[in-house]
């Protein structure tokens, strides 16, 4: 009987873009690449190389594997494959808010699927991740790619991925600190004023038009929000002088990716101003005190992909 | 010296849509139309034909005359331009969630600017008009046209119009009672949970989305919404029923128009079930003892237009 093989790359990605708390991503050309080979015998088998290597668990708690039994039960074939080897080479700086934990899901979940024969369409996978992630932020824009669009009405998690008619490159300002996702959202309030329900309503749906229909004069506001960046902003030292002065160097404007603690500002391709718009951000930054390094990006376009399928007869023990 | 005349033709319009709570509009197809003369001398002439006029103020509280000294003011022609005669003629039902009164400012201020010369741009006028309505909602759709995203930031207005991808008729239900904007305001909480903020906020990015880019398979849930008809629904019996009954008969979906009470049914064109989902609605209502006929509306595409110009001269007194 045979064990098989997948390589597959799955993208970072940056959630929420300001006004689309818990509602917008994009994926970014920064990635979480895993080799998986799933064994009929019992035993788990994970190395990692790169980010975080040294605190990614190497035993039943880890969250790719988690997710590889997760989707094996759901396709019926749990029985079939009961051990795995992991080879996880991560690029993606943990607990910054570029969605590494997302990645590590949306990984073991494409791999898994990818070697059983692609049950699960995208949408399939999509529900998948987010019931163990808990909600579709990250792991939508890291199986779609592009610029994504969630829902969830009853339960039921949609996602419409597309690729704006703006270009941009994005400037992520990775500071020297971690912020847990938990502490993030503790710090928000559970109701909410509803002129900030409102402003965060119309300028998500601004950015989405601007975005869809390419009309770069509406983009200028389109980052503001009110409800949860003016929270978050104690734990971020200098966070909105970061923002001020990524504007004022040439982005469209920048914002806390996902819960922080990285900051992504939205640069014009046809400005070419990344490297002003990243040395703002770092000068503004350092003013509180804050080391940060930048990262340039761009966006990906394919999200999670299958890069290499191995099928390698073995002999059955 | 001069008196000057102009005709205008305004749109209805319906804001909210759902999801997009003082944030989307539509323009459709059901107009305000005026005809506007401005004179040197004294005095305000008014007559008016159609829809409410019985209850248009012949005087100087009416609302077109006070956005047409507001423009001249703006202008710094109040001096030159002390009367006027108002003709009138509207189609659109008052009180109702069409945006009637907000036809009436847009008509007046466009054709007191094209009288003028046209100094003010569409996108001053918007500012103009929100001035004097107090929010963008109606006054956007009415003077651009089309499907409209609006946001304020620091009190600057701005819209986004665009044209879907997916082809809509819509159906308007008018039941046989009024509702005041200001009576369907108060029932409106001022904090609302986190939860159904984001909710709004996801399902409104998902709707400009799909209709942007013309993908009809993410309307479905496209027209849900948290933050507003769950509260207005006790104004509006039988309202979620009469929501049902639309999407059975083959609509994407139904929301309250504007403040209500019309409902407004989003129904694709190629199905070519409008009379069938205005049917089912009529039908839902009545089981709530509620008469309301139908108003079959498509999107008008080109807002507030000047339809013709005269310029006489007469003698100066």
């Amino acid at each position: 009987m045979n064990e098989r093989s997948v390589r597959v790359r799955v993208p970072a990605t940056s959630a929420n873009l300001g006004p689309g708390f818990d509602a917008l991503g994009v994926a970014c050309t920064l990635y979480n690449e895993m080799t998986l080979t799933l064994t009929h015998e019992k035993g788990l088998h994970i190395s990692a190389r790169g980010e975080g290597a040294a605190y990614i668990p190497g035993d039943e708690r880890n969250i790719v594997w988690k997710s590889i039994q997760y989707l094996l039960q759901r396709a019926d074939r749990a029985e079939e494959f009961q051990g795995a080897k992991i080879r996880m080479n991560n690029r993606i700086p943990l607990s910054r808010g570029l969605g590494s934990s997302a990645t590590a899901i949306v990984a073991g979940l494409t791999a898994a699927n990818a070697i059983v024969g692609s049950p699960f369409s995208r949408d399939d996978l999509l529900q998948l991740a987010t019931d163990i992630e808990g909600h579709p932020d990250n792991v939508a824009p890291a199986i779609f790619g592009g610029f994504t669009v969630n829902t969830v009405t009853n339960g039921h998690v949609e996602c419409f991925s597309f690729l704006p008619r703006i270009f941009m490159r994005f400037v992520v300002m990775v500071p020297d600190f971690y912020l847990s996702t938990k502490s993030a959202r503790e710090v928000l309030p559970s109701e909410v004023p509803m002129k900030d329900a409102v402003f965060n309503v119309s300028h998500a749906a601004m950015m989405v038009a601007a975005l869809a229909r390419g009309s770069e004069k509406h983009l200028g506001n389109a980052f503001e929000d009110a409800l949860h960046q003016n929270y978050r902003a104690s734990l971020i030292p200098g966070m909105f002088d970061v923002f001020a002065a990524a504007k004022k160097a040439g982005a469209y404007g920048a914002v806390l990716s996902g819960a922080g603690p990285c900051l992504i500002a939205f640069a014009p391709e046809h400005r070419k101003c990344t490297e002003e718009v990243a040395a703002a951000m770092q000068e503004a930054f350092l003013a509180h005190d804050v080391k940060a390094r930048p990262l340039h990006l761009r966006l990906d376009t394919k999200g999670a992909r299958v890069l290499h399928r191995k099928e390698s007869s073995v002999k059955k023990k």
